[in-house]
């Protein structure tokens, strides 16, 4: 499995890398490794331009494909989201000297989204042998089984471009979401994969709307393959789960990592397809749950459901802890964070009552459509 | 350096370990390697002397004194915050089969502080070597020179006592209060350790305050060795530091580990005088701010100091990470998370204001007494 792109940025080429814009000064690291970063106020087509020509490859190859297809469905969803929320994005873009940048949209503070965010990364660099094993040991498998390298010292080079999402609403009857694809290339022959999903997690359960998600999801998968379905909802529920707590962090989705059994144009596509279906699939549940009344109780919970989501963010999604050891632009990295979680000792639910209940679906994940195979 | 115990409890012998108290039923873990603990309704005193008669060695054994000597500080410690917040602490004793347990004192909610915590464990227990040698690399190197182990494959015994606490304030003006003191002991001979350390979290900066905490220590340490106060700050100052901001948690206070260099009832007065220290040098800042005028963005600022709490504690804090990986008593571990906690995207602090004043410290740790040399 590999990073949570946004994130890409974190595989800087150095442990004292610093971020710089295209057109401006550069502050350097305070101290060890850290990073600062600037933001820069060149306008972001300009700058996916920038970073197209420095590392998107050539007219029509999948790098550039990718990325140019990645900007488009980051201006489709956060227009739409605007659209439902009554406020604007705002946009920061930004390069790093030594190849690759970003363009960043979050809209802190909505109406119906208390942070929304959406992250666009294209980055190249060099990563050690053993980084690469440890973020995709299937690749690297397959690129020793190929002979593809010798030394196991030797530095990778590689391409990554991906977008990644995560969205709060204000409204505890309205679920989280998060989506992230991307694609990542290296200079070993064949060597190159997609990723992502998308996922839903609500504080309360509403059978109907995770059903609902589940299905578009199923229904763009099955386009592609029967198998996907069954095998990425799984991949999800083993992928967002808080081993500490025992529990997932929300209700799944669909997840998929180091995809390459097909040629690059479908998997393309079927990326594409996901991320069109994000709008339909997701926003109409909170439009529907935006204004639901709720209690300073249900409140809590919610804030204590965004506490889960904190705890997998910072400790098991492999994505920001890489980016946070080996730095990345923070801001970007964690965009993901709630703007406001609760923690409260040896907290318990009430039997029998909605905390209970979705409490349950957190510890023993559900199939929703009743379509897949019981153990 | 180690764990920050209550974690002691992390030490777990076996990654399925499950929890389970004295004298009740105990439920296995979910799925994976969860754990599941279960809390003990029998007296803490109880509990105390089953873990002392279980592991704490003989009589007049550092074992016993030092399990001994935390909890009477544990009391002390809770009674004192207790008569400064007018509420009182619930107690939560707990024991696990393989040996060991704690006493977990907590006040959630409180009048002054939202949540205030102190944790006794005392645990024994196994470690893969390789476990120990990341745990105390110094340690490890000092029993590998004296030859007293010839296998990196074996299995270390171990014995931990620790007591821990962390204490959050609600008035945005009163300081977030760390510490945590502990003996650990192996079966390798004369390989054992002290560690420990009180630390000051303020959101707004109080010269007057900071000075008169860390001239406490300064006092308890020179009692000591006048060596003890410059080399602890400043370990403290690296110890507590968020690498991926470039900034330290808080404005320090003293910090050590592995500390073996003098004969253990030396050390063991050392951690008790810190722990009496702890009393007199943090309830009256508390008391004094505790009713404190502030406004909406004063209080917003304390709340994203507290997500740069819970970032420390989730990505940095060797205890916490090896608790939660290995599996010990959640929410002993957890307690440590502040009741709430804020994250705003691209938060930038106001030139010349406050938070930029107390922004600088954290970037450029000070020398509060004038007392370190200069570099």
């Amino acid at each position: 499995m590999l990073v949570s792109v946004g994130l890409a940025a974190a595989f800087a080429p150095s442990r004292t890398a610093s971020f710089a814009n295209g057109n401006h000064m550069m502050r350097s690291a305070t101290r060890m490794s850290t990073v600062e970063s600037i933001d820069t106020s060149a306008a972001a087509d300009d700058v996916l331009e920038d970073l197209l020509a420095g590392c998107g490859g050539p007219e029509g190859s999948m790098r550039r494909k990718m990325a140019e297809g990645l900007r488009k469905k980051q201006l489709a969803i956060t227009d739409l989201v605007s659209a439902a929320d009554g406020e604007m994005f705002q946009e920061d873009a930004w390069t790093r000297p030594k190849g690759g940048g970003g363009i960043t949209r979050v809209l802190p503070g909505g109406n119906v989204w208390e942070k929304a965010g959406v992250a666009l990364s294209v980055v190249t660099g060099t990563m050690p042998y053993q980084t690469f094993m440890t973020a995709n040991p299937a690749a690297a498998k397959r690129a020793a089984e190929n002979g593809l390298t010798n030394s196991e010292n030797g530095e990778i080079e590689y391409f990554a471009t991906g977008l990644s999402c995560v969205m709060h609403p204000r409204n505890p009857m309205a679920p989280t979401m998060h989506f992230n694809y991307r694609y990542f290339e290296t200079d070993l022959d064949g060597i190159w994969w997609f990723g992502g999903g998308s996922d839903l997690t609500p504080s309360y359960l509403f059978e109907e709307d995770v059903q609902a998600f589940h299905g578009a999801y199923k229904s763009v998968c099955d386009k592609y393959d029967p198998e996907f379905y069954p095998r990425f909802k799984k991949w999800a529920d083993e992928y967002f789960y808080i081993k500490h707590r025992g529990e997932t962090r929300g209700l799944g989705g669909i997840f998929f990592d180091d995809l390459n059994d097909r040629e690059p144009d479908e998997l393309y596509n079927f990326a594409m397809d996901c991320l069109t279906e994000i709008g339909p699939a997701y926003v109409p549940i909170v439009v529907k749950h935006k204004d639901d009344e709720f209690t300073t109780k249900q409140k809590e919970w919610q804030q204590m459901r965004r506490g889960r989501y904190v705890e997998f963010n910072l400790v098991y999604d492999r994505g920001t802890i890489f980016g946070l050891k080996a730095g990345g632009r923070i801001e970007s990295i964690l965009m993901s964070l709630p703007e406001t979680a609760r923690w409260e000792y040896n907290h318990k639910v009430e039997e029998g009552s909605a905390e209970a209940d979705i409490l349950d679906a957190f510890k023993n994940p559900r199939d929703w459509l009743g379509v897949l195979e019981s153990a």
